[in-house]
């Protein structure tokens, strides 16, 4: 199937979450044994997550966590602290076990998937999927970051990669995204997509300093001046801004919708990812579940346009699916609630008075 | 030895958390493939536990919820939307199993400690740990909730679990509360030393309706005056306001601090205990982590009076340790990252520029 074909496809599989299995799962909560709404966004999670997979109770289990990692160009112009060989170094972290997303997806009992959609270096090791069309994105300051052709096969590959981590049966897909400048591209889409400026959007990343900082608000404005992108042609906008993460994990929302499968954002520049696929097919933003508000000022901008509340307040500012990582944990608890608590009959837990007893 | 002497030993047992071991592991972050800072409050919660447990990467592994199940008499004001019969079926269901807080408990791999501290009927098993002094708190619209020598008392026998859970390893201690009416207590408590309204303070609990909320103020402000309590007299007004959880939780914290371990707040009782404890002794302050914020609405005041910002904002109302359970949960994640990261050294990844690079 060609990629575009592989679009299409996924876009039309994508259905509305089933009303009745959200019902039945209101429901659910209030027969258990604690006030109905009493734990809050964890019912929230059990009734989201209902309608999704088409089920009152879904069964609780691992999940999967698919961190995309690519270049960008626009490193060039300075705009991180870090120089762009950390990208490769860290992807190799990743299949070694070192990362932080390494420990908490242990922790989380999720399976992570490494993709290569763009290193700047080829890195040779079974365990690595890879996608990459070159080695990342251009610098969008002097134009496209990449091919529409580009930006269509990284997304059907994208969808691909979510197809195969549903029939692993993931309970659940995870972003995440490293690369050196990534922010970047994210701001650029985010300042797009919300009509905000580039220095109400542009964060100091993984740490950039004042003068690094100007460098990439003046980066953003040059690659939305340059590229003149419009939002509703998402896949020229993702090949005018990128990255490939972002191609890529626009792709995994749009298949882990299609299969019918809840899909947690992290960060920034997985966010930007969730701007373009909800621009592609709106209907996937039902699938969709903010785990965390990043540190980087945009990501509140990114997540009010998608009329996403994240779940998370925790200051992180460092992507690989680290807040997706926590937040699947929290997920994961809200399905065994219903499955592990007693209902007030089985129990034989006094419910709410009479409104005769209350009113006596 | 003597309730008082208890309370006396544990209190200057409270030492400063170790400044030493917090500054290596300020350092120890800094050295862990990621940019210093990039995990937010995970980090800040590494560098909290590593002070209080006077190692640099404290060992993570399994911590003590303890709930503290008490009755109120002040239910007869009837300002709970349930009937006081729910707290022995509660505390019934929680020993097998069946209670929200066991369902997180087991996910966050701790270890459950049901006290009767008050019930207002018998519970016949031996997983229970009973220390109560009569079937819960008199009604404080009435006069004191109980004599100072009781909760003494209590005070003391919670020194005492909390000194059990630390000589059974507990890397750190929750604290549940569960008890008919019993943040109707934890309203008063916090007016009382946040000098806040008691209609600025008072919620709908697990759920009363305004005609219940408009009798629960009515019950705080008649408590308040009746017993007359001054803040600077800790024992006095725990033992003017109740309840029994209060009391018994507050000598949890004084213990744990004692023990040097990390304690976790739940909810608003919870959260009064520690009122109360850092009341006795304000070193143990910098042992606690607040878990979240409540829906209640005194429980900002609370928190605010406390200086402690709360891990996580689900809108919880539950009680029980649930709260405590799901920060417990991000503690140990938090631990486990320094043990199970990579260095920059160790795994080959470039840090940061040097400034010359970056300035060229």
């Amino acid at each position: 199937m060609s990629a575009r074909d592989t679009i299409a496809a996924a876009i039309s599989a994508i259905r509305v979450p089933d009303a009745v299995a959200r019902h039945r799962a209101f429901e659910f909560q209030a027969h258990l044994t604690k006030p109905a709404g009493a734990l809050g966004r964890l019912e929230e999670l059990h009734i989201w997550a209902a309608g999704i997979r088409r089920e009152a109770t879904p069964v609780p289990g691992a999940a999967e966590i698919i961190v995309a990692a690519a270049d960008a160009g626009v490193a060039d112009e300075r705009v991180s602290a870090y120089p762009q060989a950390v990208t490769a170094a860290m992807v190799r972290n990743f299949l070694d076990g070192g990362a932080a997303i390494n420990v908490l997806a242990r922790q989380a009992h999720a399976r992570l998937t490494i993709v290569d959609c763009g290193v700047a270096s080829d890195i040779d090791d079974a365990r690595l999927v890879v996608c990459k069309r070159g080695f990342g994105a251009a610098n969008i300051t002097g134009g496209p970051a990449m091919t529409r052709d580009d930006a269509e096969a990284l997304i059907a590959a994208g969808i691909n990669i979510a197809a195969a981590a549903a029939g692993r049966g993931a309970t659940a897909v995870g972003l995440g995204d490293m690369g050196i400048a990534n922010t970047t591209s994210a701001a650029a889409m985010t300042a797009l997509y919300t009509g905000t400026m580039p220095r109400d959007v542009a964060g100091r990343g993984t740490g950039v300093d004042d003068t690094g900082l100007r460098r990439k608000v003046a980066a953003i404005e040059r690659a939305l001046q340059v590229n003149a992108p419009t939002p509703n042609d998402p896949v020229g906008v993702v090949a005018a801004l990128g990255g490939c993460e972002t191609a890529l994990l626009a792709g995994v929302i749009l298949g882990g919708a299609a299969h019918g499968v809840p899909v947690v954002l992290d960060g920034y520049p997985t966010t930007a990812a969730a701007l373009v696929a909800t621009s592609m097919a709106p209907a996937c933003r039902e699938y969709l579940l903010a785990s965390h508000l990043s540190a980087e000022p945009g990501h509140r901008h990114a997540l009010a346009h998608l009329q996403l509340r994240p779940l998370l307040d925790l200051d992180l500012r460092l992507g690989e699916g680290t807040g997706a990582a926590l937040a699947l944990a929290l997920l994961d608890a809200a399905l065994r609630i219903p499955r592990g608590m007693a209902t007030f009959a089985s129990a034989a837990v006094p419910d709410k008075q009479q409104d005769a007893v209350l009113e006596r």
